[in-house]
């Protein structure tokens, strides 16, 4: 993984990547109104040679940046400034920065470099890795990008301070997982330290190596990739579901508690009944509990893909064999899967 | 280049891909208004049993559909239709189909295999080989778009027939441009021919042979792919110049009086004096004299990228060192590229 870098206090790794291997080269920096505020001055300040004569292109934050007419909108900017294919794009944001500015990078004169400079501790760990680039159609997430792996990923732990303590939960969800489908040393690593606070540069590097390695093996997403989606054929259905609740949960919450209920069904490849009862404890000590009623359980179960009318319809999973053993394509039925919601969410 | 095949009148090298390469795939056939009339009956026709089940969707014809909002209805109709990346894409139509085609296929849901099966004689020699895809940004051509080959390129010379006159023109300024850049032999078989009626499968599959090696020695564009651009600096500039004008050009006339007076230009780099005659004599057999007066060549001069303020500006080209030996990044004063366009156009 040798297009990770984490950054110290001096910004050197970003300083030398720049002078090196994209000198002379035009730069752009896209942001959003927030990361311009309270990232971008750091990012300059730090790094005064290098950035003169750089642009700088904000959009709005949030979700609905991440569209194909705002991508024509850059992409009329960009041929403005004059931005040829010598240029390099690095985008400074959160997960809608880096989606859509690698997305942007894919396919501008079909293809300029870009680097990753996440601001959001999921960002980081998550979706400045792993190539995956993309804007929304309509309300459909995701449904069109590219898999195009940025030239670098530069971490500077040093932005999580401008970050709201939700924001570092909905994260600590995904973190979670890369340790259980990784190994038990990393489980236990953060098991042991059970507050947020205490997430560093240690673990985020690790939570990115992690992503990088499994990527690494499966770019496209034909197999063992499918493992980072541990937790999420249930927590997708939660987080969904929870949109229409008085308080939509974070997807780091959602996913928390869907690998709960796919750790309980684990138990049938073989999970330990110990390491469940550590991965439910974790997860009951960190996150608030969800509140459902027996009525929202078939509609759960929808979510997840089922027919309502065929009671004997099986679902996919990732299930973990045992904690850092995890195996993909596992097709369950959903009778079971709605019995395992029942214990987890005592009903 | 074993992606290219020719169809016969048995469709047997389609068939054939889609029966092994393609089996068990779901297929989406895209097509434009005038090919699905005129083309699309002929192909499942000749298909029966491979194409039922198959999804066809149609655009509207011409340049405007190669848009990113186009992108997204399109994304969101094939969602509707539950394709997903196990899928395979047809595009049976001209560039428009083609480049648009190619570049859905390259984004949707991170990318789904495609094919082409062009219907334009300009479609077989050139847009459906070389894997560049893409739309247009505003009024600004192929800004945004991908480097992705088709599976397969399929040939079927009996759509020719359905091709106005003129169409064919415009290919054949491509078509000699190939000869041109790839050797006497080939150039010596067109100049005898002559005639647009003659070109037929033999010509068409020489012609997209020259542009698939050329491809296949540089994909991206980084240095030899250039030749392709032969006659192109100011034969953008003189098509350009005729949309303002009572008959705009097609873009292989533009083309063709380009590579006249490009060919004039190269006698600088060693076009023996002969071979410029060829040339010259050849595209005037073929083509419609252009009417330029004085006053529009600094109009052009511009249009290549000079700053008019700026005499001693250099422009950049690929010139002839003789007919099949072509060289890229070859700058030339904006003065002696004045001097070639007034003798060529007898100014």
């Amino acid at each position: 993984m040798d297009f990770v870098f984490l950054e110290d206090s001096e910004w050197k790794s970003l300083g030398e990547f720049i002078s090196t291997k994209w000198r002379n080269k035009k730069l752009v920096i896209l942001c959003d109104e927030n990361t311009e505020t309270y990232c971008l001055p750091r990012l300059l300040a730090e790094n005064p040679d290098m950035l003169s004569g750089t642009e700088i292109i904000s959009v709005p934050p949030g979700e609905s940046s991440k569209s194909l007419a705002l991508v024509e909108q850059l992409t009329l900017a960009l041929n403005d400034l004059r931005i040829d294919r010598n240029a390099g794009l690095i985008c400074l944001g959160g997960g809608v920065i880096t989606d859509l500015g690698g997305f942007l990078a894919s396919v501008y004169k079909r293809g300029i470099p870009f680097i990753n400079v996440p601001t959001s501790l999921l960002a980081m760990i998550d979706a400045s890795v792993g190539g995956k680039t993309g804007v929304n159609a309509g309300i459909l997430k995701n449904q069109i990008g590219t898999f195009n792996h940025p030239e670098g990923v530069f971490v500077y732990p040093a932005f999580l301070e401008t970050l709201p303590i939700l924001e570092k939960k909905s994260a600590y969800g995904e973190i979670l997982k890369h340790a259980l489908i990784s190994s038990v040393e990393n489980w236990n690593h953060l098991k042991d330290i059970g507050e947020l606070d205490e997430i560093g540069p240690k673990e985020i590097i690790t939570s990115m190596q992690v992503k990088a390695e499994v990527v690494q093996q499966d770019f496209k997403e034909g197999g063992v990739r499918k493992i980072l989606n541990f937790g999420h054929t249930v927590g997708h259905a939660i987080e969904s579901w929870s949109i229409a609740t008085s308080r939509p949960l974070l997807h780091g919450e959602a996913v928390a508690w869907g690998m709960v209920v796919e750790a309980e069904l684990s138990k049938s490849v073989g999970l330990p009944l110990e390491q469940f009862v550590e991965i439910e404890a974790t997860v009951r000590n960190l996150f608030e509990p969800i509140v459902l009623k027996t009525s929202d359980l078939n509609d759960l179960i929808s979510l997840m893909g089922a027919d309502k009318k065929n009671t004997n319809e099986q679902l996919g999973f990732v299930l973990l064999k045992n904690i850092g053993n995890p195996v993909f394509d596992q097709f369950i039925d959903s009778e079971k899967v709605l019995s395992s919601l029942k214990k987890v969410f005592e009903l």
